[in-house]
């Protein structure tokens, strides 16, 4: 059932219609961050009742679709394909424990989209997502920048907005990359960290402040915020959702726009094979380049920290997961 | 705990932070409808899970503030409060057997904002929603058009936008109305649909059709689309969130739009009482005023109908139920 | 000399880089109606002065382009193409006279688009818009729904906004007509006006107003402001500047949305081949579908004085006019 | 006269209603920058025939007033003000040329600005800007960061995006300051620019461009732009307007952006009370910060150069010319 008539333009699709993908496709809407949204569930019901509940706002608002499918042949013309299905986090347990759960998942569903749209961005939300980004990149046919996971972006909009508003300059001027694995163990760089064209560093501060206070405070908001919703609500949707749509919006009009997504790190970070959160400029080609940080020592042997944890955890899988 | 820091304007509460609730706070987040949100639910920990997900998509977004609340004190000061604590719709069941759970309910949260904001607009999202309204409009001591329920403004979307698509005119340009009973028994009243400023029985249409054909199908695009959604969804909350979103813009710009809301009928129809959805002039005062339609008979006694069965639904009440 | 880089979508050209050509051009970028404005002079360095001044804000603003161009050529891909070129109203001197000295000019312009860009909506500016724009009509080989005048939609807009203000209603929801001649016999067809789907005359008025005196007012605000701007500025750029940069998303956009153009009456009025200002619907298509009113015996009367003005207009032009 | 009704909020007041004062108000309006724009002008018939014609905008447009004003009473309540009095630049003359003529007119203004409005913020459009503002500064009785000239922002915004491009990265990820004089002796400080929070010489370079070569083009396409827009049009209106309508939502929205203003330089400079362009956090309190940038030796020879001629061009002026 088609809900709107047909439209031009940019088309997403989500695979999966559970709370964060339905949420996914809502904040697509709402956002308009593209022309039209395929929300997909293999329970189609699933995927009509969130698509024509979503689809309801359309009306009040821009001109846009959606539309539910049941059947991978439907998200064939996509620009992007958001991959939110596999088990969710539970509190409790680390994401990594999600892992042996999920990487079957995955490595079927990008079977199934290398056959119906092999060009298309994939982004992936599903946890433990730099595992999962790994197992996406090399069980994909596609070229390697076409996959990202969703990352640190919301760590890192958070720390950015934090900082903005305590020096009292608007957040897109403000720039400081939160890195590493998504979870407990990302990081702020804060030996990178500007404003505007100046380090940090060299920018005055309020009366009363010092820089590893600022530093202190501003790490611990977004440590553990994660955890504390998940604590209470069971899951984290909505704001994912809208990172998620941020990132689509660079996809989808080129934005070339900096975000932090899970991707194989760039080699002068000497850490292998990796895959982990670093920011990226990210438009119609997906991942269209790494930015290579200068880290301090501290923050080098923290990345390594990373990698060789998300490295461990890829190789414990068995070989064959992808046969699921 | 304060999510970013204070801003100056508009302030929206949300009662009721389950799923309708929470997508409520997040559309008005999404659409940037007011400058702050509070989203308030008897069970703290539930409003800070919702409150702190969607408030994680302010970062990435335009400057807002939500906050969530345990206490009603903190709603003071809102422009406008929407309500959507109750138990839901279940499929099979009608909206109106909803009612004897949800009037006492109804009942205690309007004598809770009767103390704490009693000049806020309240928009009632509840079902059944004209007889709730109709509650918070005896019980309130607030002025009868600071009260309004959500009524039909999403079939009358659905239906404005589906005869502009149909005509190859842009939505703004058409008007028509969906009125009576939010449920199966509302109706098109196409006696008075216009484009522009002509009749749309003076609009040329689309060759090969005619004006009752384009009638029968429009009407039923709208009639049981929101039972569908709930046989697969169990209950609807994306769309709403829509709608009540685009009706608290009207509300926090006095906008001075037409919605078809949940009010007391004028005198003018005849229908004594009754509380149903007709179409209003939307603003800072609520209901600004209400427009009042020449009917066909048909249409007459149609509106009779629904405004009979829901002073019944009303009166069946106890009278007590306010004590609850 | 490129501007920017490429960029694909729509493509607006502006012909004649004067006072109102610069407004509009600016006006496109400002208000972002399309992708590229080609602003066209037959004195290149003309066109350069004001498109690169124009040009300098799009780094601060949303992503577009605008190219100054000296040869018609440049205009092939056009969407639109809007004409301001011709002598301007001068004090003193009616709409009409300036007949003689445009005439020539747009027949001119007319063969070189339907050379470069035969298939792209023209909408024309210049004065006397109405007689123009039956030249332009007459004289182009393309189809005659692809070429209006910018007519009253200023004219309109203006009644609109006034008459929402004075009820409390969103003009979008307030539908009245400006039509006949561009100029100072053009007059508000009141007995079609509606505020949503309801006759104006049955909508209730504030308080110690009554419909007629209200209808005067207006009326009178709207007539004679071009007349006054004239006197103090020469001229009037900057609001027919956005009254065009609206038009053009209509049709750019292909939203369907209602605006009072010139066009050749439809064959229901009764009024030959008159082109006069009457409610559009405008879209890609450039008037895909005009409404047709029913008039009031004055106004009927009304509209034949002008379409009788007009065709005489046409009628005084030498036959050959086209051949400058 | 008042073209609309009033509305609560932001007030900007433009002084002057010549070309680049109308394009300023016009600017504020077509991007709706504030809600209320106060077009002021010694000839009361200029100021109204420039408001009225914007002001037809705003029917088509977001809701937003405009109003002519003869008397510098009208301007009380302004948030901000834009001066953009005085001679303009002519072509084949330097700007410090015509600071003989500009300097009395605006130490008058401030005169008066200091009576009816002594908490705006000021921004000063007339050239030579550097100079003026260093006269609006001490002869007002004002805070020094209520007052900023327009400074290098267009040539700022050229350069950003320019790389941006060139690097296929958001403009808004890029940073680099073009400080000094407003005109030709202004530059780029290459030595600091950033993409994201790493230095452009991280960053990698399109194939087989070198980082010198980038500087230069980029540094040559904005070096003399202004002058040739001069050449073919005589002035230069639409661009700066842009480039002030975004200051000034800066200012009203606070929103802490950096802009390149003029403004007497910070005590690191070492440049004295020099005032020039140079990289400020712009909000409600004006300049609310001024960034100090680390700066290469050549760097430095050149902003002590832009100050030294612009020390002395200020200390030329006779002693007494506020008393015009």
């Amino acid at each position: 059932m088609v809900i709107l008539g047909a439209m031009a333009g940019s088309q997403v699709a989500v695979v999966g219609a559970g709370h964060v993908g339905a949420a996914v496709a809502n904040a697509l809407v709402l956002l308009r961050a593209c022309d039209r949204v395929i929300l997909f569930d293999r329970n189609p019901a699933r995927a009509e009742g969130e698509a024509w509940d979503i689809g309801d706002a359309i009306p009040l608002l821009a001109e846009m679709e959606i539309r539910p499918a049941g059947d991978y042949a439907d998200l064939a013309a996509s620009d992007a394909v958001v991959i939110t299905v596999g088990a969710i986090n539970a509190p409790g347990h680390s994401r990594l424990e999600l892992l042996g759960q999920n990487a079957g998942i995955i490595a079927a569903v990008m079977r199934e989209l290398d056959r119906v749209c092999p060009e298309a961005v994939v982004i992936l939300v599903s946890n433990p997502v730099d595992v999962l980004t790994r197992i996406a990149i090399e069980r994909s046919t596609r070229a390697t920048h076409l996959v990202m996971g969703c990352g640190t972006v919301l760590d890192g909009a958070r720390l950015r907005h934090g900082l903005g508003e305590l020096l009292g300059v608007e957040q897109e001027d403000v720039h400081v990359y939160v890195v590493g694995e998504h979870g407990d163990s990302s990081f702020a760089v804060w030996s990178s960290a500007t404003v505007g064209a100046i380090p940090l560093a060299d920018f005055q501060l309020p009366p009363s402040t010092t820089l590893p206070e600022v530093q202190d405070e501003l790490s611990m908001r977004i440590r553990g915020r994660g955890r504390e919703i998940h604590a209470r609500k069971g899951y984290t949707s909505y704001g994912v959702a809208a990172a998620v749509a941020r990132i689509v919006r660079a996809v989808v009009r080129d934005e070339g726009r900096i975000f932090m997504v899970s991707v194989r790190a760039a080699e002068e970070y000497g850490v292998g094979d990796a895959v982990l959160c670093l920011p990226c400029v990210v438009g119609r080609a997906g991942v269209a380049r790494q930015l290579v940080l200068r880290l301090s020592d501290d923050e080098r042997r923290m990345l390594e920290r990373s990698a060789s944890v998300l490295d461990a955890a890829y190789r414990s899988l068995p070989v064959d997961d992808g046969s699921a």
